[in-house]
């Protein structure tokens, strides 16, 4: 038999998928599951969004441009342009996804070897882009005690070398919630500036910043045109994860041509997502308001129940729907198989994504958990008494 | 400003969108075009997938598992079980088009630097997930003389080394359309065995052999199981290009849980298009039979049609919806280009392929071009017509 490639012997299989077996065990037992490990929300996709869908009067569904239609990046570069991006419908390139969009960049900025620094704890599947296009994420550590705020520039320093070609950051951050402050961003410009880095910016939690707080993207600085890749997704914005369609957004001319050809051998992004998000622009912000209300309400309750159990330490985050809490507990992987394996509180558990898969370091985060509230404020009070019970009778529990 | 990659500088652009350009100057200057250089079916997508489409009836527009769902793979199933494939729904891998399913494949069983061998001519973008991959595609020289029937296993074996991991074939072909017979397929399997390489099967124009002919897939073969990788999509079978939605099929499980990891790196294919998709799998055999009388009356007025103008060759194929032809031309790049911009016939011109996109040898194709016969008979019957007129006058005529 043929033997696979070393690239796919070394392809990380999803962390948060590992405990998948022992969820589905626990469900033929009969458990009912609070599902705080993934980030699919139970927020209804807007109307405007579903009726285009259902609205499709074409006879023949046919391929669309490789870099999107122009029709819908020109409403994006609009939906853009709100926030003072000061973008064009060309510097948009419509992709698969998120995903496609990290892909395509990757691979063409970065040659094999090459390094991405990205602040730690990050998603996932930074690690598998990586290693699909062979390139190399160098962490940066950034620490629970301060929210996980960016790391010092200092500290960036002393990591960039003759392979660093690219710094990356997710704003609002996934999983640790955190939103960059104006000052961080103007640090990370010099930075790249400094250095002729490229700066990445995963803005897939953008509609998501609470109390206030204003979102700063990389888009908004002087001087970067060169520099800056927006990577984007309908996905959480519209709580339309299925409709896989993303985008890259560039000033960069060069890199747009060199990403079209990427985009172009894979031929088109799907035709009926990109009809229903260049109606979903539309949607009014009477939704988002009372989106971002209901996410405001579920933190509140999440971090405030988390901070009140004993020790367990929960920091405030700015943005998107995660958290990433301490708990006294030994082992983060351990605990979370335990909760659905061993554990039940009248007959209920929950389901945590352990912090381990989001660390790159070796041995960090091993008492951290990341909690996705997508679930409604009855829900996640009943998550939080299951996991305070279970705190009392973990046998890995430790005195913190 | 920071450089771009290697890998995105190699990166080959569409040889079928070069002549864009050209064909926008035309249409700018009031010509009617003639599209027979790419392959978008006019053909109307079934009702049954459309209507799928308006039937949707959920609110929040999710991810589906990154295997795709459970009812589309079953479906899925029954549909290649009628045509004796033998497989389960675990056997299939729902990809983001029939493009990732090839992108994830080279990655999974091919190391950077090894080999595929592909006939050539052959689908250009082959090309580009081989650049993306890092793996290299060793053509080997079909010939329109005998309709670019398969070479012979001696000419394989000349190009096998240390370094080949795969075949790989386009059955029915692009561009050639030729089908490949049950004894081309044997030998296949037996130098597969022999030397324990994969064989890729791109059967994308499954549904399109004509003249009654018998389709044989890798999956009919004995004892090819750890070896065959089919690679689908939708696109062409039902008209749904747009959808994006493909797959990969194996038997071989230890492949199977490798490219699953690639699938969970970009989480979901797109959902609509599953349930679409899902629908689609019961189109009535009325439908296939319609389209197939419609193909196989346009390519015999095609290929009736190019043998007619003097100095044309054009084999009769047995399956898709391409022909290669041969024409009396110096250089089919200048040709086709030279149709677009300078030539008209009361108005009206032709965009065609150059083949020469289609052959990695240096210098092959010169004078062949792909026609893709996705318009009706008269729109065929008036291209002819104008090409007829064109080779008439064509500067760089030659005299073969």
């Amino acid at each position: 038999m043929p033997s696979i490639s070393h690239k796919g012997a070394l392809m990380p299989a999803s962390p948060i998928r590992k405990l998948t077996p022992f969820a589905d065990q626990a469900k033929k037992q009969g458990k009912k599951i609070y599902h705080l490990n993934i980030g699919q929300p139970d927020i209804q996709t807007p109307e405007i969004m579903l009726d285009a869908v259902k609205n499709i009067d074409f006879k023949v569904w046919a391929y669309t441009a490789s870099e999107g239609t122009e029709t819908y990046r020109t409403k994006l570069a609009s939906y853009y342009n709100k926030l003072n991006y000061g973008v064009s419908a060309s510097d948009i390139l419509v992709t698969n996804g998120g995903s496609e969009a990290i892909t395509i960049i990757f691979q063409a900025c970065l040659n094999p070897g090459e390094e991405v620094i990205i602040p730690e704890p990050f998603y996932a599947n930074y690690n598998g882009f990586a290693c699909s296009a062979d390139i190399v994420v160098k962490p940066i550590m950034s620490y629970i005690e301060n929210g996980f705020a960016l790391p010092s520039i200092e500290e960036f320093e002393k990591l960039i070398t003759e392979k660093t070609k690219a710094i990356a950051i997710c704003n609002p951050n996934n999983p640790t919630g955190y939103l960059y402050s104006r000052k961080e961003l103007e640090d990370l410009r010099a930075l790249c500036l400094k250095y002729d880095l490229y700066l990445f910016s995963d803005e897939a939690y953008r509609e998501f910043c609470y109390d206030g707080k204003e979102f700063i993207s990389p888009m908004h600085l002087e001087g970067l045109e060169e520099h800056v890749v927006v990577f984007d997704t309908v996905s959480k914005r519209y709580s339309a994860c299925g409709a896989r369609l993303g985008c890259i957004v560039t000033k960069n001319k060069e890199l747009y041509q060199v990403s079209l050809k990427f985009a172009q051998a894979r031929l088109s992004p799907p035709s009926v997502a990109q009809i229903a998000a260049t109606a979903a622009v539309d949607t009014p912000d009477s939704y988002f308001e009372a989106v971002s209300k209901e996410y405001t309400k579920r933190r509140d309750v999440l971090v405030a129940g988390l901070n009140a159990i004993e020790g367990v330490f929960c920091p405030n985050p700015g943005g998107a729907f995660y958290v990433v809490a301490r708990l006294p507990i030994d082992n983060a992987d351990k605990f979370c198989q335990w909760m659905l394996e061993e554990f039940d509180y009248q007959n209920e558990t929950v389901m945590m994504a352990p912090a381990t898969g989001f660390y790159s370091t070796e041995g960090a985060g091993t008492d951290e958990v990341r909690l996705a509230y997508v679930l409604n404020e009855t829900d996640l009070k009943n998550a939080l008494v299951c996991l305070e019970k279970a705190l009392e009778v973990y046998p890995g529990k430790t005195s913190k």
